[in-house]
Formats: C-alpha cells, sequence, structure tokens
C-alpha cells in the first residue's frame, strides 16, 4: 500500500494511509475555513477529527456546516455558501462523498461570484474559484478527483461541469465505518463511472487504460469484509474511474438513475445503478465494443453476448449480497412515465453521448425488468 | 484514433491526428516566438511547416533555433537562451524528440531567470518558467508530458526536475518520416520508462496501471512496418510511460545508458538502453516482483525467471530487428572502468531509487555481456 502524489485536471491528489498530513502544506493564506460535511460519517471516520487538529494546530478559525444529506438539493449549496459569504471564509474543506463534495463545489462557486446554485445549474459563467479541499470518505464518487457537480432541483437532478477541487486526500483508513451496504453502492457507482466512459463517443485510450484496470480491481475486492489492503484498491479504482468520467462522461445508466433519486431521493445513488445496471449494459453491450472487455474485467468472465453480459454482471451482484429492486424503493409502473419524461427531456444530453439511438421502449424495458 | 486531450502535472497535452491546429487557442498574449528544433525531422515530418503557418496566421513574429543535436550539451541549452532572451520572445516552441524538449525546457528557464544551464543542472531555484509549447516528433521520450531533462556536461549526462511543458501535441502523422531504426530505439526508450518506473521503489497503483498498459501496446505495436494505428499506440504508449516516468524515476538501466552515451555521444539512448537492457532485466528481475508482470505484457510470454526474463526480452530485440552491441559504437572492455565511475560516483543519485543493493560486479557483468 504505496502512498502517492498525483496531479491530475486542476487537483493535487493525496492518496494513502494517513495523508491528511499534507494539508498543512496548503494552509499558507487561509485564516478562517468552512467544513463541510454530513451528519455522521465524517465524525465516525476520523476524518473531522483529525482535519480539526490540523487547523487548530495551524491557528486557523473554522466552523462546520454539517447539513449535507444524499441526493442534495440546491438549498443546501446556497446556504453553505452563504455562510461561506458571511464569514467571508478563505476556503471550503468539504469531508464526505459525492453529495458533500459536489454540494462543496458549487458552494465554493458561489460565494465568489455571487447567485445561487440554480443560476450555475443553468450555465452562468464562473469567474472565481475559491480554494477547495475535499477529504473523500467513500470508494464511489471520483467527484475528488473530477470536475462535476450534481445537484437536485425540482426533484430533477442536474449535472455541471463545475471545478476540480485544488487538493483532495483519498486515504484508505476513512473508509473502514463506511456501511457494507454502502461500501456496494459506492462500488457499483464507480464500476459505472468506468463502464459508462468507456461505452461513451468520447472514449479514448486513456480512458480505457484506466476504466478497464478500474473494473478490474472492484471485481477482484469489492467481496464483502474488506482488509484495508481490499479497502486501498477500492479506494484507487474509484479514482481511476473519477479520471475517465472526466474525460468521457456517463450517459443512461447515470441518466435514468438521476431521473429515479430525482423522484424517491431515499433511494442512494449507487443503489439505483446497481438496480437498472444490469439491463442497461444489456443494451449498451449491443452497441459498444468496450463493453465486452470491461464486463470481462470486472467478472473474470467470458462475455460474448449482450444475454452473457447481463447475466455475468446479475450474477456479480448476486456474488457482492447485492438484491435490491425499483419496488424496494415504492416505484410502480405508474412512475415510468415520469422517468420517461425526465430522462427524454430534462436529461436528454446524456443520451447525446452515446452513438446509438436510445429509444423509449429500451428504457420502459430497463425499468420494468429492475422492479 | 481518437483525439483526447489531458491535464497531467502542469502539462495541458492534446493527442491524435491534426491536434497541433489547438496550439491557436494558447497563442493569445504571445508575440515573438523561437522556436526549437534539430536539423531535419521538424521540417521532414511537416510539422515545422505546420506551426510557421499557424504562426504566421495569427501575426506572431518567430526565428529558428535550429542547433539541437542529439545527447545535447549545456552550451546549447545556453545558446538558444540567449537567443530568447535577446529577442525577449514571448516563448518557445520545441519540435523534436527528447533532445530539442528538455534543451527548450532548461532554456525556457535560464531564459527567465538568468544564469547558465550549469547552475541549474547543480540544483539553482527556479523562480519564473516562460511559456513552453512542445511538439513531439518520435514516440519514445515522455519529455512532452514529464518535467524531466538530461543534458550532458563535460561528458556526463546530468537528469534534473526542471519544468512541464504548458501545452504539448502527440500526433501520429508526424511519426511517419520517422526512420525505422528511431522508431526502434525511441520505443525501447519508453519501454524502458515504464519497466524502470515499476520496479523503482517509488512506484505505485498508478505508475503500475499506466506501465502495464505501455508494455503491452509496445509489445503490439513496434514490429515493423507500422499503420497509423500502430503509431498512434506506440505514441500513446510512450505518452503513459512518460506519465509513469514522471511520478517514478528510471534507475540503473538509465544510469548506465547516461555514462555510456556520455562518453560517446554517438550512441543513440534507446540503442543504448536496448544493449544494456536485457541483463540489467535479469538483475532487476531478481529483487522486483513487477518485473515479471511487465516483461509478460511486453513479450506475451510467461516469465518464471530472471534468466527466462533476461531470454524473453532478448527474443523481443531480434523480432524487432535490433541487434547492435557496445562494440558496434566502439566500446571496449578499457571503457568499463570510466563507466563504473560514472555510474556509482557521478550518477549514484540513481542507485537509490531501487530497493537492493546493486554493486559493481553486476555493472561489470552487464557490460561484458552487452560487448
Amino acid at each position: 500500500m504505496k502512498n502517492f502524489e498525483l496531479r491530475y485536471g486542476g487537483t493535487k491528489l493525496y492518496f494513502g494511509r494517513d495523508v491528511i498530513r499534507n494539508l498543512t502544506r496548503h494552509l499558507g493564506g487561509i485564516r478562517q475555513a468552512i467544513i463541510a460535511t454530513g451528519r455522521n460519517s465524517a465524525r465516525l471516520s476520523g476524518a473531522l477529527d483529525d482535519v480539526e487538529k490540523l487547523l487548530k494546530k495551524a491557528g486557523i478559525d473554522y466552523k462546520i456546516f454539517d447539513r449535507v444529506k444524499p441526493n442534495p438539493t440546491v438549498d443546501v449549496a446556497d446556504d453553505l455558501a452563504e455562510m461561506v459569504w458571511r464569514e467571508s471564509s478563505d476556503c471550503i474543506i468539504a469531508i464526505g462523498g459525492g453529495s458533500t463534495i459536489d454540494v462543496a463545489k458549487v458552494s465554493s462557486i458561489i460565494a465568489l461570484n455571487g447567485g445561487c446554485a440554480s443560476d450555475y445549474l443553468k450555465g452562468m459563467e464562473i469567474k472565481r474559484y475559491l480554494p477547495l479541499f475535499v477529504i473523500n470518505l467513500t470508494h464511489g464518487t471520483g467527484s475528488e478527483i473530477d470536475r462535476y457537480a450534481v445537484l437536485t432541483e425540482n426533484k430533477s437532478k442536474v449535472g455541471i461541469s463545475a471545478r476540480y477541487p485544488n487538493v483532495s486526500f483519498d486515504d484508505p483508513r476513512y473508509l473502514s465505518t463506511l456501511p457494507e451496504k454502502q461500501s456496494i453502492y459506492t462500488s457499483i457507482d464507480a464500476f459505472f463511472h468506468a463502464y459508462e466512459a468507456v461505452t461513451a463517443k468520447s472514449t479514448n485510450p486513456f480512458v480505457e487504460t484506466l476504466s478497464f484496470e478500474s473494473a478490474r480491481l472492484i471485481g477482484e475486492n469489492l467481496p464483502k469484509d474488506q482488509s484495508l489492503e481490499e479497502k486501498y484498491n477500492l479506494l484507487y479504482a474509484s479514482m481511476i474511474a473519477g479520471i475517465s468520467l472526466d474525460m468521457s462522461p456517463a450517459h443512461i445508466v447515470h441518466a435514468i438513475e438521476h431521473a429515479l433519486s430525482g423522484i424517491n431521493p431515499d433511494l442512494p445513488h449507487g443503489c439505483g445503478l446497481a438496480i437498472v445496471g444490469a439491463r442497461s449494459i444489456y443494451w449498451i453491450h449491443k452497441h459498444s465494443s468496450n463493453s465486452q472487455r470491461i464486463i470481462e474485467e470486472l467478472t473474470g468472465k467470458k462475455v460474448r453476448s449482450a444475454e452473457i453480459a447481463e447475466k455475468a454482471f446479475e450474477e456479480f451482484l448476486e456474488k457482492v449480497g447485492f438484491d435490491e429492486k425499483l419496488s424496494d424503493y415504492g416505484f410502480g409502473k405508474d412512475d415510468f412515465r415520469e422517468v420517461e419524461r425526465i430522462v427524454f427531456e430534462e436529461l436528454n444530453y446524456f443520451l447525446k453521448r452515446i452513438d446509438f439511438d436510445f429509444r423509449r421502449e429500451m428504457l420502459r424495458d430497463i425499468l420494468e425488468r429492475s422492479l
């Protein structure tokens, strides 16, 4: 388990055990910080405690904003931004998974550029970037190394190219308190970043190098009771899938999931992806030559047809202990029309990222088989 | 053959066919440029012509410095720097392989910070960076994406952490005029960047992901009469090996080659690496678990011992048509003492990058078997 540093995009990333101590190097000029977190994981994981100690040692005043929830709405980003602005803080330190990181990205933009989250979801120009530090607590988001943020507005999830964090920290120690379900959900999220990136029109050799390796590592390391080394590997797999996603964005699996968890925010993102994933793979596989290789890397099986790819993914989910369905989250056939409207109208930009015609009957087929 | 963009380290890289047209985006504020090249390849490849057209179209005045030679000395970097400084140029545009790029890196530092190349080889602080654009013409150097530069001073090669290019261009079209020998030499150079990076103490999962893939692609695409797609793959393999090298530097194979081509500058760098490579692999293989995987990726063969690894590499060289020896470049046993002195005294910092004790008798064994 090697520690290493990587500069990708606009982010300097520290990866490995105890890397948080490098935060100190980047605190020059910081007088006041806002720490953004959710309710529990930052404290449970020990990350918040580590950060507070470093800030105190550096004589930096800070306040904690702990109101980020999964599938966060624009209001939360606006509230955090207002706190940062009123305190005239010099940076945001996000400690959490994708929701916390994404909120912090958008709030760091609002705080310096004005307006509200909704403006930036609509494409308002970003002129300035408040320093943003990220301590990542899941092995799924990739948001610690990519420039994307996803927020919910009026029950619709909107993804934007927001900004890179300035400095990010991936420490596998902080994953030891991640509940097993979350571990599965977030790794499935990472897998679909890798999978959708290589099956998008925008795939390229670098995306393929990273995505295939990511899938291989998830396949090898996800199954139950992970050691610290397995967590390290899953975190690494998630990080490189984040680079893949940054270069080649997600498409139909994420679009469907965004529609679903926009309607029911209690559906965790990775869980939604896992539920609709197998049948989505079936349709994507028919049109993408990269689908075969990446499913083979994940499952270790030869995958010669769309049917076999779907089945191999289902068996993988079974092996890791995932067996949820859309009906577990209250979805029924009555919701399909609304999902269809969101996917084909609000999120139709996702569908332009693939080089085949994703049709309404394919979506209905995916939803029906995921009930 | 996809075109793509990548931001790694301090470099924005454009990769693919005709990507040079993106140079225009980065010329804002540039009034005067110096183009640094060697004698032939910039013109032969068509790259110089493409750059001149873009500069003329943008109304940018430029001068050409075409005196860079293989295994360049500090004088050349000083001369180029003086030209840049006297012309008060706003940037350097390097068009060439590793020699040209490395000279341009150091000259861009001297031009703005003063002094001479020798000062920076000794570690003088770098405060400012003149914009540096790189059009890479080989599939070996990696220098278009890494921060290193190697120059020769008093017959000794010195490698320093100089700077990243601001913007680099990797276009496989420019490789079509690369002589076959150069194609072999430069790919062997790329391979040893990948090989030494994963067998160094500083290896990490990202280095391994990229190095293994690089070796696999070199093994598949190097053998003779490459199509444009094979050249694209070799260029990509070289670029990602450059990232590996940037994160985990080269050690004994490069140290020995630097000693040799310091003594005889007519020995091309990649050729020197190929000559001493097989027996160096034998010794490294005994101490590094990553050696097996990377030789297997390169050769497609199972490699269960140091002897088999050495042999597999020799067979690979044979397959690509490489059969040179140290004696072809005038080396004899009389030179061994001087090589030993350079490796163990001047370049001993290379030897600290591995976690085994590289001994003098190992070096003598490598040299003897390479005669």
